[in-house]
C-alpha cells in the first residue's frame, strides 16, 4: 500500500484539489492523509523537506505533485 | 462514472505525473485518457479551451489540475 500526503492550507484552490483527491484516488492503492498546514504548522518543517514550493500539493512516495496554485509556503509560513 | 483527460506533451515531469495518474485514480470511478499533445496536434485547441495554461494537466468535470510544469501550452504549439 502506498502512501500519500495532501498538504494544504484551505484556500479555495485547496479545496477543489483536495475533493479531486478525496473523491478519485484508490484507497485499495493508496491511503490518503490530509495536512492542513494553516492549523497544523508543526508540520510546515517536513513539508518543506518534502519539496513542496506551494499548495495544495500531494507527496507520494518522495515525488511532490503541486496541484494549481493556492498560496505559496512562504505564504503560509506567514 | 466520471470522465479525467490527461494531456501531457512527453516531457519527464510529464511521465511522472502520468504514471501517478495511471497509477493511483480508481478506475471503478473515473474512466481517464491519456492525451498526448506532441502528437495528437489536433487536440490543442480543445486543451485550450479547457482552460490549460501547460502540462501536465488534468481535465475532471471542466476543471483544470495542473500538475507541477513540464512546459506551457505555448511551448507545445511551438
Amino acid at each position: 500500500m502506498s502512501k500519500a500526503v495532501f498538504y494544504h492550507a484551505g484556500c479555495p484552490v485547496c479545496v477543489d484539489a483536495e475533493q479531486v483527491v478525496l473523491d478519485y484516488l484508490d484507497n485499495s492503492k493508496i491511503t490518503t492523509e490530509i495536512v492542513h498546514l494553516g492549523t497544523e504548522r508543526n508540520r510546515i518543517k517536513e513539508a518543506e523537506e518534502a519539496g513542496i514550493k506551494s499548495v495544495p500539493a500531494l507527496v507520494i512516495g518522495g515525488n511532490v505533485y503541486h496541484i494549481n496554485f493556492g498560496a505559496s509556503l512562504d505564504e503560509v509560513k506567514g
